[in-house]
């Protein structure tokens, strides 16, 4: 039987799923990423995902696409990867040249969020944009029904300046959509409420030095109503819905799909204060046509954009 | 002679150019818009522009574009002009049904800066933003070689918030790049110094009710050193730099090309400064492969993208 592998190659973990040839899943592996190992290590890991797929019975593989965090050139090289091992390495070439097979590497959040567009099997929307809210901000362009990605960086939409000389963001600039929207903003915030002695039910968890903030206990913590949570993410909606005005005034979208931990746990209820916000952003016209719907895969997301984005490429051979 | 021809219907005035085959130019026809005449006094200067050119002997006509201030639907029917008494008016099937060629209308803006993306003969650049800064801001969005316009309306980059809660803008919004960095904006800014006592070269320009402010006259006080014209100048390129910055974040474009009235006048001039802005809200890495260029065709930008808009249709064909 035909099939195809999508990858979603984390900073702790990575998952590979063996797609059949309608996308039905045949088998799906789990593996530790095995980062402080360097980039052997981190090699190793991955193969042995693939090895484990690949030994399901009567298959033949026609390709292995991949997602990773970072900065990945248009042609599938890592150019750099914060969380990984991995620097101007041709990850593309380094599967084709050990399975033989086409393959494809993404950005992580490109391919995690192209992955919820296709999964709505609607080829009438043509041109629709993914955000992505979760430990950081990103996003995905889906232009004409294709992932665009520029050079191959492109829908940094968390590096969208909302606030001119505003809070510092990590990537050294300021006033970025993730410096407000993002959970580890959400955390700052809430951090920084604590040590001026501000009373908070997420005191212990946003106390704690190196772990990251569930978005299950942001959402519990705000319909409780913690004052000082609520404060953190009126503060993320607000800035969302000025990057959501100005990317329906520079896209015109059909669609726009949000995604990422924050928004599973909170979308819903975030949703009119959100639209509203971005009501007041956008031009008058160009909201009332934009479909805004939420992701649907969860942590299936990134197997599945990265399955779907090599299929794209097989059937483009 | 196989010929086309380009429009660009101002507010003031439409300019008609026929086109040969090799994109030379063969005539060219300008003429009073007459907006104050409602939709069939403007429809009849835009056949007078369009029978004058046909007069021109021996040509057969292959196609018209045009472009026209306001927000056009992908299909070319301007669904609402703000300098002309078009409304919901289908002007490509206008001008198909009486001239019996394939015609294609756009918004003025996006078809002016594509006619400077396709002057630039350079068809290894891809992915390409052009950036309009004059009485307005706008832009045009180039996706692997082609006018990309969403729903019809993208592009709006004189509506990317810069500064959440920043200066109201005429779109009802606030903090857009457009009540920062146009001709417009600019020139409300001196002209609340002079109310506010301080003295500028520029004093009876800005005073003078109802005209527009030239750039020329901008170029001029900056140059002299007028500390309100400065103050006005460094105010919009900041701005400009911020929006810059999350334009190639979010697209990762090869190039930008910088036009306009106030481009034309001082781009030269603000480039250092314009550049330094950009790469401190550029993420690290992002800016150093886009090349930043100017436009070149001045006025006849908005006819000859035309022209370039309507041929791209009839390739396509």
């Amino acid at each position: 039987m035909k099939a195809t592998i999508g990858l979603d190659i984390g900073g702790t973990k990575i998952l590979g799923v063996l797609y059949g040839e309608s996308g039905e899943e045949l088998a799906r592996e789990k593996k530790k990423t095995k980062a402080s190992e360097g980039a052997d290590g981190v090699i190793k890991q991955i193969e042995k995902v693939l090895d484990a797929l690949l030994s399901v019975e009567d298959i033949e593989l026609r390709g292995i696409g991949a997602g990773i965090p970072g900065i990945v050139s248009a042609k599938g090289e890592v150019k750099f990867s914060p969380n990984l091992p991995l620097q101007n390495f041709d990850l593309r070439k380094k599967l084709m040249e050990k399975y033989g097979v086409p393959s494809a590497v993404g950005n992580d959040v490109n391919v995690a969020m192209y992955g919820e567009y296709k999964h709505l099997q609607r080829p009438d929307l043509k041109n629709v944009l993914g955000l992505f809210v979760g430990t950081g901000v990103g996003g995905a362009i889906i232009v004409n029904g294709d992932l665009y990605v520029g050079q191959g960086g492109a829908g940094e939409f968390g590096h969208l300046v909302v606030q001119s000389d505003g809070a510092f963001c990590g990537c050294g600039g300021r006033g970025c959509l993730e410096a407000y929207a993002s959970k580890k903003a959400i955390q700052n915030f809430i951090l920084a409420q604590v040590k001026r002695g501000r009373e908070t039910l997420l005191k212990s968890d946003v106390s704690d030095f190196g772990a990251v903030l569930k978005s299950s206990a942001i959402a519990d913590a705000y319909e409780r109503g913690d004052t000082v949570t609520i404060e953190a993410v009126d503060r993320a909606v607000d800035a969302l819905g000025v990057a959501m005005g100005s990317l329906i005034n520079l896209f015109n979208p059909q669609s726009i799909i949000l995604g990422g931990g924050v928004m599973a746990a909170m979308g819903r209820q975030l949703e009119p204060k959100l639209y509203e916000r971005t009501a007041l952003n956008s031009m008058p016209g160009l909201m009332e046509t934009v479909k805004i719907s939420f992701s649907e895969l969860g942590d299936d997301a990134g197997a599945y954009g990265a399955y779907q984005l090599i299929e794209h490429e097989l059937e483009a051979m």
